[in-house]
This record gives structure tokens, C-alpha cells and sequence, in this order.
């Protein structure tokens, strides 16, 4: 059987340090492909149309990541999730909600698109809506928050299992 | 049963960042103490004697965080792991190392006190000995690396399942 593989979907994370490091648990976990949505800064070099300003800070936080896992920068996110879906791709939210399953119980043999949402405010109600499933990690302290490149490491790692 | 007690030792961290985004992870995975050494960045505010200058970047990823978990800083490392082996803390360094074990196969219900080593050197061999045992997180890409913090993460959620 094949290896079901995992993709990722960085829809308007704001910074260029936590997408340097998600490249590198990309990379650790054999992440397949990362889709850049939304004004998530994209890597330097990068010659896509959606570009923002070249991010140094990539650079400085992937070590190298960011040429070993394929990447590509999207204009509009949700025509991105309805080509997936067509795809046989499924939808998953990284996200506290109320349909949300913890991570450690949840279990899927298709492949998976995990979309990752802004610090702070996590992912958008319409993208939540889209998703197929829901998964969440469970806090137990005051503060009810990871920092995003930590959140889908912990993830990932779990997916992979 | 009372619930086993995990905590940090942050030693000769050098990223202010990944200092804050440690905090986070432990309040949120309900880290009982986090213990500074070497030239690792302190909070802000800090009174104590070894306190390199006053860290900014700490409080910006933190997020308030440090508030909320218990923090002490020590001059001597090896003094502190002496200390903490006389209480029956188990030592645990987070590394990839021969005698290492993979992470999720880890079993252990004693009180642990885990070592994060430095980015991008790792633990020190001298640290390394000191331990009484060592898990690694296994590295399926190119780079053989994560961030300190993301990997932290990965193992804190491990070992309090």
C-alpha cells in the first residue's frame, strides 16, 4: 500500500521565523509539499507571482530545509482547497473548535492537507469551514497557546506514527 | 498515585526566541519547573546572579507565559544535575546520540528533569553523561534537525501522554 502523504497549507502566518522552522519539521517528517496561502512570507528567491518581499528570515531559521521540501505560492486559498478536494485530499484544521478531535485519537489513511492558520488569531471561520476534519491539541496550562511551528511539529509527528 | 513531575533544564540556549516559545509549551503541557544554566537567555526582569542583560525577544514570543511557570537560575550545571539525582529526578537528555532512545517508545514514571542542549551544537558530551538516560526524535528528511523549541514540543507531549 502506499504511504499516505501529508501536505501542508501556511494561510497568513505572519512570520518568516515560525515558516523557516515549520520548513525544517517539514523536512524531519517527510512532509510532501508545502502550499503558501495568503500573505504567509514565502522563500527567498521565490520568482511566484504572490511573492512578498524576499524573507531573510526563512533563510536564517530553515538552515537548507527550504530546498528539500517542494513548495508553491497560491493566490486564492479556497479554489487551492476545492482542487484538493477533487483530489481525493483531505481537508484537515489544526485549530481549537468545537468539532475539533484531539490529535492523539485521530486516525486517517487518506492523504491529508493540514492547513495551519495565523498567530494569533488561528485559522479563519470560512477556511474552518471548509475543512473535513478537525484536530486539536489539548492545553493544560494558563495560557491555551503554542507557538505555531511547535503546534504543527507536535502534530506532524503524531500524523506520521 | 501522584502524577509525575516533569522539568526543563535550558542549558547554553542561545536563541532568545526559542526561550519564549519553551515557556509556552510548558504551561501548556504543564511543565513543573524550568531550569536555566549556561548562557541560555533569562526573563526579563530577572534579579539573579547570572542574568545576561534583560531579554525582550523572551517576553515577545512568550506571550506571558513565563508568568506562569516556575523558573530558577544556576551558575553550575553539573552542582544542579548532582542536586536533582539526590531527589530521584531522573535525567533525560533530548539528543541524538548512540545510546539514545526513540522518543515514543520512552517509558519512564519517576519525576524527569529534561535537558535541552544547545541549537546548534546539541548537548555537550560532558552533559551527556550525566544522564541517566537519552531519547531522540528520529529525523526521516535531509537536514537531521528541528528547532529546539518544535522538538521540545514533540517530546514534552510524548511524555506526558
Amino acid at each position: 500500500m502506499k504511504k499516505k502523504e501529508i501536505s501542508l497549507i501556511l494561510h497568513n502566518i505572519r512570520s518568516a521565523h515560525n515558516v523557516g522552522s515549520i520548513f525544517r519539521t517539514a523536512d524531519a517528517t517527510g512532509v510532501n509539499h508545502i502550499y503558501f496561502t495568503g500573505y504567509t512570507p514565502r522563500p527567498y528567491n521565490s520568482t511566484l507571482p504572490y511573492t512578498t518581499k524576499p524573507e531573510r528570515g526563512i533563510i536564517k531559521t530553515a538552515l537548507g530545509a527550504e530546498k528539500f521540501v517542494s513548495w508553491s505560492s497560491h493566490d486564492d486559498v479556497d479554489k487551492l482547497i476545492g482542487k484538493l478536494k477533487k483530489t481525493d485530499v483531505c481537508i484537515v484544521g489544526l485549530e481549537q473548535d468545537k468539532r475539533s478531535i484531539n490529535y492523539s485519537e485521530y486516525r486517517n489513511s487518506s492523504n491529508i492537507a493540514l492547513i495551519l492558520g495565523n498567530e494569533p488569531n488561528g485559522i479563519d471561520s470560512s477556511l474552518l469551514s471548509q475543512c473535513d476534519d478537525i484536530i486539536e491539541i489539548p492545553m493544560y496550562g494558563k495560557k491555551q497557546s503554542l507557538n505555531v511551528s511547535v503546534a504543527v511539529g507536535v502534530a506532524l509527528y503524531e500524523l506520521i506514527k
